[in-house]
């Protein structure tokens, strides 16, 4: 079978129900390709207006009586993103503070509710530095283990000591995407709950906590879901588990009748007693129009073409790339595969820079992981045609091997 | 002593040196007179040009190649802060998270490195909600007692049980200013450690945090600081504390060599260590007009006027409120008081209310206490008479009777 030719792609973009989607991106260089939406989204095309209107007519005009509005955003804009994007019920999603945080919060409380004999935490050992990182904290803090495993070591290693596993459900650097209900099922089996870091499919896989018996989970929203560089991270508790989880911080916002501001904490019994402080707004704003872009295009349909873009990238990877020492690194079964692609290969931080180079934007990670991530929503099938076709050329050229071997600072 | 005219005060706000700074903050309408920058602080008026550059420039068109200038604003923000407003070094202060996430990491971080049989935190039982209830946290995930004091029992309270001290400079309430070299010296020659909360301080207070001999404090950024609704939260560890205090949260924006992604949690030497997740670039963003704003104006000089401020409010209501049950609140000495003013009688709560009506933005905290905060780089002098002369008003009339007594939902 014969890869597709540029002019198919074009057809099949000119056909693709998403296509309109892109209109409601700033697209700032019709040159660039960018295939980094997994590390920061675009910029929406209703962002800057809404957050100008929040700028100044919220906080300028209205100053401190705008406090009336901004004060249930995390918990309306949760719910937008649970119902509409994670499959969660309403009342089960909040934003609130950075993924690093929430996992601690969400992890802290878990453990404060497991059995007392119960004293290792599960991670895995490849995944993304702030979880492992996190776990290792709350193990020291605690006295409790914390132990890196590979993820097909999971059934063995969950004894009657574990209390808690912490997975991402799409890794970061391989795309794998975990069998959630299976993965669930088998923790709870065996004593132990999941916290699920949702960060790489949150906008791009149709998560299903409810379906999934997910318990736990958190995640980012400025990856596919566009909210902008550090945008405030969410966190899912179930609503049967809330009243009897607690979280550490334990912060006014959190509070029943903040504004009594009375002498002991007495948190709500609902998923905002997983908040803390004063949330940032201005970055909370930016979240809504991302989100009802995520929403008018649906979850479905942005997996679908998230699917399709995947086996393009691996079926011209296969056909040009091959020859040259570069393989995939991600599942190619698409039910287990997340929202990118990943290479492998020699030199690849060099050719990550000479895509750079040539207007190609993905990204590197430790030590030899390309990532191509096509955002549904704003990446054509011709765009990864393209992307694929430069990589080839510089791979042909050998262009790559100019650039020092020295490794990314890029997030 | 007759209190001053109108007029004359108009005279005082043509020879003030601050005058011009006024122009530097949006002003959307002329006829509201905001006294509640304690609370959340008016707009700066480079803050929207700013930021819509950050958005539309910085994210829009650099896109994830951003990150190399945005990885390093919460160092070099908490240095232009640390440095020009609160007396402390460079390296020595960072923006982070929220004030209530700062104040548990940093009294976590405290805790672990006390000495063993120091099991008491004190807290003062009037300060802010969330400090409360945070030490009440640490205390019950600890087995420790967190014990609320009134501050003058504070010498008598230092036992040799006591950890750690947790502390506002400036009452939320009252505004008392509390002396900080003296209380910092006596808690150590206790052999505890005070983590001041600098919220309604920084910006307004010419607080000096390495002459003091303060070792630990936190604070927010959007209330005399002008940062916008919920701007990320600053703190502060004393250079040579830095390195043998850890804090619980140990996420990947505190790890030494951040992007090799090593596999142990292994946190730099410096400041750094104290941050968890990404910042939300966008928030942060408008710290930068903001803290630029107050430096130029340069803070003895603020404090300078705050003081007088006060001063007037003080006059203004033992003149003309008393007689109608109001009482200042706030300590009259101005070495003991910070920015804002506060007013305790009866019916207060329907008088920010009818105040409100009357377009004077102050506010309100249970149980009956009224805070006029004057912003000195934005509030004139005729404002703070105007304000009072409304009062004095609505009084004689009882205009705020027609208000039910309820509290409060504004932050």
């Amino acid at each position: 079978m014969s890869v597709p030719t540029r002019e198919a792609l074009a057809a099949r973009d000119a056909r693709d129900p998403l296509a309109p989607f892109r209109s409601r991106f700033v697209i700032a260089d019709e040159g660039v390709l960018y295939l980094d939406g997994n590390s920061l989204g675009r910029l929406p095309a209703a962002t800057p207006g809404f957050l100008a209107e929040v700028v100044g007519q919220e906080w300028g005009a209205g100053l401190v009586r705008s406090w009336s509005s901004w004060i249930d955003w995390t918990a309306r804009l949760g719910d937008l993103l649970g119902t509409r994007l994670l499959g969660a019920g309403e009342g089960e999603v909040v934003l609130s503070d950075s993924t690093s945080v929430n996992l601690y919060k969400v992890a802290s409380a878990a453990l404060a509710a497991s059995e007392p004999g119960r004293r290792t935490i599960l991670y895995d050992g490849a995944d993304f530095p702030t979880d492992r990182y996190l776990m290792q904290g709350l193990a020291a803090e605690r006295g409790l283990t914390a132990r890196g495993i590979e993820v097909p070591e999971l059934e063995d290693a969950l004894g009657d000591d574990v209390a808690l596993v912490v997975l991402s459900l799409v890794d970061y650097r391989t795309a794998e995407l975990l069998d959630m209900p299976r993965v669930t099922a088998m923790a709870r089996h065996a004593g132990a709950r999941v916290v699920w870091d949702l960060s790489h499919a949150a906008g791009v896989v149709d998560v299903r906590l409810a379906a999934s018996g997910a318990e736990l989970a958190v995640g980012c929203t400025y990856k596919y879901l566009n909210a902008g560089p550090g945008a405030p991270a969410f966190l899912y508790v179930r609503r049967d588990l809330q009243p009897e989880l607690r979280q550490p911080i334990w912060g006014w916002f959190g509070q029943r009748d903040q504004f009594a501001m009375g002498p002991g904490y007495d948190p709500v019994a609902g998923i905002e007693r997983f908040l803390v402080g004063t949330p940032p707004i201005l970055s909370l704003a930016a979240v809504q129009p991302a989100l009802e872009t995520c929403v008018d295009a649906g979850i479905a349909e942005i997996r679908r073409k998230s699917v399709q873009q995947g086996e393009l990238i691996i079926e011209l990877a296969d056909r040009w790339l091959g020859a040259h020492g570069i393989s995939v690194a991600s599942p190619r079964d698409p039910d287990r595969r997340g929202g990118h692609v990943c290479l492998r290969g020699p030199d690849t931080w060099q050719l990550c820079q000479a895509l750079a180079e040539a207007g190609v934007i993905c990204d590197f990670r430790a030590p030899d992981f390309l990532r191509l991530a096509p955002s549904p929503l704003y990446t054509r099938f011709v765009d990864v045609f393209d992307a694929l076709d430069r990589l080839r050329t510089i791979l042909e050229r050998r262009d790559h091997l100019r650039f020092p071997a020295e490794l990314s600072r890029v997030t």
